[in-house]
């Protein structure tokens, strides 16, 4: 595939906001490039637990997931959010088609060892569990793969992921159809040197300047993670991350990672 | 397609059994034709609703689905049951894709109108609504669609449609493709002489001999509107349809219905 393959992923935040997740939705449809959205829904999928009485427990942001809970998040994030997006992307002209990695056996996951925490029916993925046979066929065809972090283990069942690590992976894997760019759109402005300062995006974000943001606290907790995502993504062939406000995905703007 | 295209509807008698599901989903991956399941789950929606304080109306055997009752069954038909299925045939070595029909746009409803009866989000298809590009593709590829009855109105909206209507609409617009043959499985052995007497089923039933087993009352209530999508199907170039217990998909058994 000769054009860049752009990963776009969507976080909970606009989801949850039925004025921007339109407004996110008419620019993503915009985007020329072969492309792919990559869906939370964690907020959603609080509440109807909430609903049913089921309790949320986190640790280490991460939901774990019993059995009930797992019910909660595929249909929340693989039936409810997911197609909501689809039918959007389709009203706006963007061949859309709604996947978990159990679909056509996309992504496989690992569930999570018991130890030290039990997480449940969580797994972690890497790009090796991304089959981009269909992937790639779907994209020559002009269709868009839309992805909640739902995949499979292979034996059956279903296990509950990170749809940040899910959109990494997934744009690591598309290396192997050619180049491939990850962008992580949020609520904020990009990485900000001051959190309450929108103004304060930081550009770049290297493997060299990386390491003092980190000791000068710029960069800490739920942002950690997001650029050791970032960096291994492009360690590992994507030739871009970006990190930057829904609102602003066909702008010049927030922060880029790149090696 | 050279080979036949089997399109396979299993009701919520099955897929609301473990046990029965689990033996429908190897028998399913054992037929050698290329082949697309269509699943209802009206069961599970019904105990969704009732866990969350949502009244299930029905009215001439279909849900009426107001906003509220429209999530419930997107994420249960789209989500919960759908992913369920695709993981199982996934875990034996069918390569399935869970879709509705916003998925690649692959079905296209029309929102029932409000009068008499005021079915909510409620949707109709016929075969000219199928866009049978991806599922042919699809099918080449040897992938297996498996079919939720959601479907969308092409503006954004979803919609709950009939799983034996869109079986049905499935298959007819497979004649496209070449040939196609429509399968109903559900929990008797086919259709019945007398509804007492599992050794009573009726070999066959052509245009010819339906009138007089309507008139005679032995075709009645709930089987009704299924033949009459048979024989619909039937009329419009698939080659045939059957009628019979899930648990014998692949035997030669069943009510057959053909011109």
């Amino acid at each position: 595939m000769s054009a860049c393959i752009k990963v776009v992923k969507i976080g909970g935040n606009v989801i949850d906001n039925p004025e921007a997740l339109r407004a996110f939705i008419d620019d993503f449809s915009k985007l020329q490039s072969p492309k792919i959205l990559v869906h939370g829904g964690g907020k959603e999928a609080t509440r109807l637990s909430a609903k049913l009485g089921i309790e949320t427990k986190m640790a280490g942001g991460r939901r774990v997931t019993d059995r009930e809970t797992l019910d909660v998040v595929t249909m929340v994030y693989a039936g409810l959010i997911n197609k909501r997006i689809v039918a959007l992307l389709q009203s706006v002209g963007c061949n859309a088609i709604g996947m978990c990695g159990a679909d056509g056996n996309t992504i496989r996951a690992t569930r999570r060892k018991p130890q030290p925490i039990d997480y449940g029916f969580v797994g972690d993925i890497d790009s090796a569990g991304i089959n981009t046979d269909l992937i790639g066929s779907l994209l020559s065809s002009g269709i868009t793969p839309v992805f909640c972090a739902i995949n499979h283990d292979g034996k059956g069942g279903l296990l509950n992921c990170n749809a940040d690590s899910v959109a990494s992976a997934v744009a690591t894997a598309c290396t192997r159809l050619g180049t491939s760019s990850l962008i992580f759109c949020f609520e904020k402005a990009g990485v900000l040197k001051d959190v309450d300062d929108e103004t304060s995006v930081i550009s770049n974000i290297t493997p060299d300047n990386y390491q003092a943001l980190v000791d000068g606290g710029i960069i800490s907790d739920g942002m950690l993670p997001k650029i050791d995502n970032a960096l291994k993504a492009i360690n590992q062939g994507v030739a871009s991350v970006t990190i930057k406000s829904s609102a602003c995905l066909l702008g010049d703007t927030g922060t880029c990672i790149s090696k």
